[in-house]
């Protein structure tokens, strides 16, 4: 049985999500953000306290950008991958890892800074630096959307999954306004996927585990 | 033939070390930093300014730890990844995003809040909340390494690139004196390694192409 620990609309919604778009079995362990600090006992199995970590027999992963190629690989039959002989294989891993590594870790930056830190170590320039910062990488984003659908290759991969969790994000902080219509467009049909619906109304059902 | 746009010791130093440990032709243009400001003309292959660019005929790619992961299985018999098959397909793909996502971005935070930006926007709270930060996660490599030389799969992939990257800009930031020791001697290894000499001696002799 695959595990995943997760928070609400943390990193962790990349796996359940594509979890849901393959139609696998889970079970899904809710836990109160910051689990570090309010789930203590999480951290006997993740000893870094980070969110989301995925349990599969003996392999244990914490990179949500990861967790999708491994599902869809390892169990999905690559459903949600991009083959080595597609043209679209470079595009397709470009997006998986730019969802993450360039287009969530700035806004962690904004979020730690103008929410999450306490009011005197709270820093409105760094949050804006990182405001903008996100917004002018999301141009590279824009610029596939004007000819293409989607991230990679035509059709609905885990590039999406890993690049729409971003905007997920940019909406709770308030940055959606400032997206360009092709990306207002891509998100708003991110949403309207089954398996998007699904895995909200996952997270929504569940109860905290620990 | 694969094209790498390249500065010194940047991100980019991730596909040009696989490249040379898979022993694959490639040409090499070294950029001035930043090259979106000393650089103008490279807007005008990659306009995010970002560095690495890897042009591959169609294929253009910015996530140098996705790059490694193409540069194996398109065009080195997946030399340095590990097949979905094995045991260490998870770990592998975990490390290959760990060493850019978790280790390498909040580096980037003290480089610039300490270095790059001037006097009057430094910010040494900044700088030092992801010196901490950087060095915590760093515990998550500390753990594996008690048990095992390598990221995964016990040998040598791209998952030890994209890690040992990380740990080549957190020396050059100053962060190695507290690298854990098994961490150290991870590092002193990789180094070590004819490929990992071959890069650094390719970015030595290159002259900048821009």
């Amino acid at each position: 049985m695959i595990t995943l620990y997760h928070c609400r609309d943390a990193r962790s919604f990349r796996p359940l999500w594509a979890l849901e778009e393959l139609g696998l079995a889970y079970e899904l362990k809710l836990l109160p953000f910051p689990p570090r600090f309010l789930a203590r006992p999480f951290l006997e199995e993740n000893p870094l306290g980070t969110i989301p970590l995925l349990v599969d027999g003996e392999t244990r992963m914490t990179e949500s950008a990861a967790m999708i190629e491994y599902l869809s690989v390892r169990h999905g039959g690559g459903a949600l991958s991009v083959r080595p002989d597609e043209p679209g294989y470079g595009a397709y891993l470009n997006g998986l890892h730019f969802g993450e590594a360039t287009l969530t870790f700035p806004q962690t930056l904004v979020l730690r800074y103008s929410r999450l830190e306490p009011e005197e170590r709270r820093n409105p320039q760094v949050a804006a630096d990182y405001a903008r910062w996100f917004l002018a990488r999301l141009k590279g984003l824009d610029l596939i959307l004007k000819d293409h659908a989607f991230a990679a290759a035509d059709r609905f991969t885990g590039a999406d999954i890993s690049i729409a969790y971003a905007l997920l994000l940019a909406t709770s902080l308030g940055l959606a306004d400032d997206f360009p219509p092709d990306v207002r467009a891509y998100w708003s049909r991110m949403q309207s996927r089954e398996g998007y619906g699904r895995a909200q109304a996952a997270q929504s059902t569940a109860t905290p585990s620990i």
